[in-house]
């Protein structure tokens, strides 16, 4: 599938969703879409994932069979500034996909316009009808069940997921992330948006997906969502957590980071301790060590991120690793496999 | 208000939202609709909360304003052997009000008889359209917050909520429950039920009730919802406890209880652990320690029921009570607030 990818403003610093595919997705990336950094090419800000031109709007997007939000402000609505080129892309015939709380298909515009010129509006955050609470049933699926978990969103659960599963398989283990989020889901072509799913059911939600994912691999990798310590999204964490019943936990942190972001009052607890809650909080449902540890290295210069790697190894005590800046080594992956 | 609780075959012991109503609504209660106890009278089961006849079904009820469902099973759907109760409700002009996941008002019958009768239906776990994420402001409320923090679901929180209120209140403190489930909904008027709200703005939902609360109270006694360590409800746990940003945490714990109620191969961790696993997930958010703890001794006799509280008090290091039972003293009071 030809895609582009908006990411107005934010690109690649903040733009989770549109990165995440450029590096993991099997779609064509033939354009991402953002005023500030038109004009540049993708791998002029990020190396390694896929290239693609960088245009100021949909107008200068070459043929696409869809048009995918990249981009999610906190609290996940549609920002008014996006509006000409959601409108353009329909009125060109392509879909439009987003993982936003409000969604496309109900914004009186664009679903008449999609209509009129036979384009879906997918909204990836759409929670299936007949969710419902968690058996608790999870721990007795027939495979190993790793769950990324993080100090705070953006933390890199969802790029550890995939590193694993892409070390894992190239050591022929059959490995899948089972997708909890937007990107993932958009990644995947499957899955369910926790954390717009009802709060009662949120548990509930990831044991479907474990149960169903675990038919057809041996090892899953739970996507993480938030941190156990965020003001705002503990509660979806929590629900993973208990909902998956994992055997492993790799915990996932970004070097330098203190405070949680966009909560700069709220102080992450040090990495070791953050460990130990996570550990405490699984216990009376699930028996998951944090067996692993990865660091999001890219504001530090080589040495230095090399050192926080081994720093943050120690103070875990479990083996760590930058999985885009150094790979996944056969020692991290045997504790976490 | 008149009113009929439906609560067929779980009253009193799993009728929680009706025996809360009869305990600590102003709701005149005319019938109790409950085919298993029906000829008996409330007080042969429930002393100490106000009384009214058990009658088979609706037919039996006399003239009221509201049927209100006072039962939920797991899962919180509607049971389709409550339909005859509701509709003779609908057919004699009764307002309905329930608190379940699937809503009354969805059902193409009721809502169709409702219109043709002039009928309101209430889903009290409908929640506001316009939630979004937490802030992480609710620490700054002009307000004592004390949460009411359980070990199982049905531990007592609702009522210790209550219960400290009344004992506040008698001593001239200005003191209000904030409500977060569907009983405590109907009971106060306004609320909103937060395990209906979608996960990422569960914490949101909390965090606008205790500011709400905040301008018109000084003490504010917020009502938990499940348990840290449930595997299908800790996520709206740990939802209530960082939205809230408590100043104290009362432990609520029913006497004998070993197992998660429905989850019988899930442990409830000793009391002591469990309080513990409250503060520290509390911690990064809020300074929360728990400060006193409920014990329902139902399933006792008075001098065993006596011994346990105080074996829960040691156990806690904190003073401890069987509210209904005991009902709450100045040591108490004087810690929670």
């Amino acid at each position: 599938m030809d895609i582009a990818l908006l990411a107005h403003g934010q690109f690649p610093g903040r733009a989770k969703t549109a990165v995440g595919v450029l590096r993991y997705g099997d779609q064509n990336v033939r354009a991402v879409i953002d005023r500030d950094t038109a004009g540049d090419r993708v791998n002029d800000h990020v190396a390694e994932v896929q290239d693609a031109p960088i245009v100021e709007s949909m107008d200068d997007v070459p043929a696409v069979d869809a048009l995918v939000i990249g981009i999610a402000p906190i609290g996940g609505g549609f920002v008014e500034s996006w509006r000409p080129d959601v409108r353009t892309a329909i009125e060109r015939g392509c879909d439009v996909i987003a993982g936003l709380h409000t969604f496309l298909a109900d914004d009186p515009e664009f679903s008449t316009l999609a209509e009129q010129h036979d384009c879906e509006l997918r909204d990836l955050r759409d929670p299936p009808e007949d969710l419902s609470v968690a058996d608790g049933t999870a721990g007795a699926v027939d495979a190993d069940v790793v769950l990324t978990v993080g100090t705070d969103c953006s933390s890199g659960k969802m790029t550890a997921s995939y590193e694993l599963r892409d070390a894992a398989r190239a050591r022929g283990i059959d490995a899948a992330v089972v997708p909890t989020g937007q990107t993932g889901v958009l990644i995947e072509g499957w899955g369910i948006v926790v954390d717009r799913v009802i709060a009662d059911f949120a548990a509930g939600a990831v044991e479907r997906l474990v149960e169903t994912a675990a038919e057809d691999h041996d090892l899953l990798i739970v996507e993480g969502q938030g941190a156990l310590a965020h003001p705002a999204y503990s509660g979806v964490t929590t629900s993973i957590l208990h909902g998956a019943r994992p055997d492993r936990l790799v915990l996932c942190h970004v070097a330098g980071r203190t405070a949680v972001n966009g909560y700069e009052d709220t102080a992450i607890p040090p990495v070791a301790e953050y460990a130990s809650l996570y550990e405490s909080v699984a216990a009376p449902v699930a028996d998951a060590p944090v067996v692993a540890g990865t660091l999001n290295t890219q504001s530090l210069q080589p040495e230095a991120a090399d050192r926080a790697v081994s720093t943050y190894a120690d103070e875990l005590g479990v083996p760590a690793t930058d999985p885009v800046r150094f790979g996944v080594d056969d020692d991290l992956l045997a504790v976490v496999t």
